[in-house]
């Protein structure tokens, strides 16, 4: 049998080291060359996409084979005929509990190479995956490729890594001597076992399936639990390719698969609320709406639950010595993948009497004008258009987008993209308002709608933009400023309202982005989720230890 | 002013490295020795602790200095006479709020140093603690001295170690240089601020007020929370004297002292559940009942909570090569005060046919009677037995021992303990019952009560145990076998069951015993308690990281 271990010992270690230094570190190359993932690697992802459409998916030995369900319509405009496992919750779970129990209680070093085995293989796979991603999600590709590939794997990567560094922190045993004065000392040998919590359920989403989900996933897998995976019903291929791989390699290192499972299901008869209800499921991973979310809380008591939810991202622009790039660098925060990415801002805070920039003064109106100005740049050629906007996930936020031009003074109007025929596609709507007590622009509105809102000054801008963040929640903040005492102001406020916040950001590097190794994705201290992707406190839980002890043999 | 972190740093890697070893160590010598802790310790302490009978115990600058609340009475027959201050709800978290914000944004090594330098002065005043503890509590005096003292202490700084470690494992900032091809790289600097949760609540119980209160305050207030500190009504003076001390070592080192208060109470009028609901304390930390562990998670929605609950610990007896030495082990753990740890076996299975010793056959009823023969032996001296025993720390455990005679077949009558005129006493009462469906023994029976238990054999007995632990809940659980097969199956049986498992456990160690920087306290995976003494998943998620990234300068 391969020592899976040993193979990816080296990926492992240069993943603990990255974690501590935090410098940039990837072992998935994110440019989709073929020079790194071979000449016909493109051509045979895509083929390998194409061959998976209108039939069933296969997963050999899966509980539901009976059954097939999965009705994934793409943004693009097509329907992807993918039929799944129609397995029901007491097949898959009972097949997890079972599957389970060989797995929580093989060794560390065997359940890590499992899962370093499983990216390493879904690395060579980018491009099958890349198109799997665009086509449930409508990313555009070159995102997709990255997203849904090498930095989703790096995601799970960082979690086997942190579960690994946390199981190993205790030794495996010890012998533990009290001096007992002129008598012999009391000498006890010591095990310490790592036990699973039990079943763990990981519940995807519609616009970033593997990136949101493979923490959980190999987290709770590397800890001992055995996983089911829940996609969200519009986006289920991308994580079924996941268990396609993480199934074989299972096999492969002689466990039952069934450690690895798929709840597919369809819209309209989900099945996430009778999973996680189940009192098996003892880890629940979460990602989608505060709703949802809330409702996990307060009805899957007992799980432990790890949530992504949503909240009101803010860019708070007080003064820049690099006016056209700060407009340039937000326009494309607000367009890359119509703003449907859960890092995309919302409302850009202004003061009111404006700003001082290396171009003079600009008032308020001249900054949105700014922003505006730069999106129209950026989106002006109809293929860049497509290949930073990509499509629409869902219909409701094209409606959301049409009544966005009501809530206030509209700057830029959006528009369908050009050459996408059959896609659901929208540049971003901007909308200029007053800030206030209450008002549309505090809520979140998912998808390509965004808020200049003039507040009294820089500080108050500062302060409004915290202060929703804490009540609303946020996930990514950003603030643009020459003064250092304004800068200083933005980072306590942020860091007490629980938010990672970025400052004057331009070229090649934006807010949404969030890097593996380095950036920690959500605090866990705020409205937006509960957890942070990814610290100890991710992976501490997901197992106990149960020791046993007895005197030293003499 | 004194650099408090300097000072103790040695006490702290040590720690640290003690974590990773788990040999024995520990810096709070267990012995009450005048040599150790200075000739006229002992009689300080004594004094010390008799200065503080019958007036108000001072807390300069602490809520609530009008009102004075405290009616505490010793299980040895008098009243302690100590007032507190009788804060409110409101004015404790008003002021415990107010306190932690400079709290929360010290160093790390500050907090770090403040935490260590109190118990370091904790240990130095152990002798009047210990009669603080035994006068509130019941333990016998040299129990409450190393329970009380050193070995709570141990348990704080283990849980400071921890949290230094979790805080420290992410560098303060790091510079992360992402390459562009032949462009010039990305590089910014990143700044990981800890966040803390907020206030914190820790609840103490009757009988450990220091072991089982010290790793959630010193874990809260390490990772930048503060600490309300609610003592059991019957138990503040302890956690005063901590308190007391620990404001004293704030104030010294800047802080507001606010930063640990004491949420005094009187029996009847208890300020828990407000306290608990507070939407401000975001961190409970609870010792007691189950039944107010499951309020705490169902009612204090916005808090983190921690648990030590209640169990049924075990023993299961399938044979022996030290058949003497067993029993007097076991009748040692069935007797050390009272069986009111929440380490001490209650059940002693043994299989119906009996055992295999070093003294030949032994069938069930000679088990019992040589458990029976160990406890009259230890106890048969009543200065001794007084020693061991203590006194019974609430009157309603006395009738529960009155009670549990007709539960069974009697092996063994409880009996007051001469000598100690106006205490609460009893020694052990064991009744002999079969193993079958329900039956009162599966329920814990809190005090001086135990059940020998008679299963089908060996495998029955160490299967009946597993599963009372897993669906009632246990701490502890040990193991009597000759046979290694059986001690396999009752090492996975009890690691199945989340619960710590000694094996043959004679002479001088005993399974109510739980040492610091090697045993870990509860698993967290069963229902005597949701969290572990202490682990990383202990402190981890006590705070959270915030980061801030900017452009590096050019």
């Amino acid at each position: 049998m391969a020592d899976f271990f040993a193979a990816n010992r080296e990926t492992l270690d240069q993943a603990l080291k990255a974690l501590q230094t935090r410098d940039y570190w990837s072992p998935y190359p994110e440019v989709p060359s073929g020079r790194i993932y071979g000449e016909t690697a493109a051509a045979d992802g895509e083929a390998a996409f194409k061959a998976r459409l209108g039939k069933p998916f296969e997963l050999p030995g899966h509980p539901g084979q009976g059954g097939a369900v999965g009705k994934e319509s793409s943004p693009y405009g097509t329907d992807l005929g993918v039929t799944y496992p129609g397995a029901t919750t007491a097949q898959l779970v009972t097949a997890s509990a079972t599957a389970g129990a060989a797995w929580g209680k093989a060794p560390v070093e065997l359940r890590v190479g499992v899962c370093l085995e499983i990216l390493r293989r879904l690395n060579a796979a980018s491009f099958e995956m890349a198109h799997a991603v665009s086509q449930t999600t409508g990313q555009p590709f070159m995102m997709a490729f990255q997203a849904g590939g090498p930095h989703a794997q790096d995601r799970g990567l960082e979690a086997v890594a942190y579960a690994y560094a946390e199981m190993t922190r205790t030794p495996r045993t010890a012998r533990w001597t009290k001096p007992q004065g002129k008598q012999d000392p009391i000498v006890l040998d010591k095990e310490y076992r790592i036990v699973p919590r039990g079943v763990a359920l990981t519940i995807g989403c519609a616009t970033f399936p593997t990136w949101n989900s493979y923490p959980g996933i190999f987290a709770s897998l590397a800890t001992g639990n055995s996983v089911i995976v829940k996609p969200h019903p519009n986006a289920i291929l991308p994580l079924a390719l996941a268990v396609e791989t993480g199934r074989a390699v299972l096999r492969e290192a002689g466990f039952d698969p069934n450690v690895l499972l798929l709840a597919a299901d369809e819209p309209g008869a989900e099945k996430t609320k009778e999973l996680a209800l189940d009192p098996a499921v003892k880890i629940i991973d979460f990602t989608g709406s505060n709703a949802f979310g809330t409702w996990l809380r307060e009805n899957a008591r007992q799980a432990q639950v790890y949530t992504e939810e949503a909240g009101v991202n803010s860019i708070v622009v007080t003064g820049t010595d690099a006016f056209k790039a700060m407009c340039s660098n937000i326009a494309f925060s607000l367009s890359l993948y119509s703003g449907q990415m859960c890092t995309a801002p919302q409302n850009v805070y202004v003061p009111r009497v404006g700003i001082e920039t290396d171009e003079g003064h600009k008032s308020a109106d001249e900054v949105a004008a700014g922003i505006k100005t730069a999106v129209d740049k950026l989106l002006g050629d109809p293929q860049r258009a497509a290949a930073v906007c990509g499509a629409i996930a869902n219909p409701a936020t094209l409606e959301r987008v049409a009544g966005a031009a009501s809530l206030g003074k509209v700057v830029r109007e959006s528009a369908p993209i050009e050459g996408l025929s059959g896609a659901r596609t929208a540049t971003p709507v901007i909308v200029q308002v007053e800030a206030g007590e209450g008002g549309p622009y505090l809520e979140e509105r998912f998808g390509p709608i965004s808020f200049v809102v003039t507040a009294a000054d820089a500080a108050d801008a500062i302060d409004r933009a915290a202060a929703s963040a804490r009540s609303k929640g946020a996930i990514t903040a950003a603030v643009y400023a020459t003064d250092e005492g304004l800068l200083e102001r933005a980072a306590d406020a942020f860091a007490a309202a629980g938010v990672n916040l970025s400052c004057n950001l331009t070229g090649g590097i934006f807010v949404n982005q969030n890097a593996a190794f380095s950036d920690y994705h959500v605090t866990g201290a705020n409205p937006a989720g509960n957890a942070s992707l990814t610290d100890a406190a991710f992976v501490a839980n997901r197992f106990r230890i149960a020791a046993i002890r007895r005197p030293a043999a003499a």
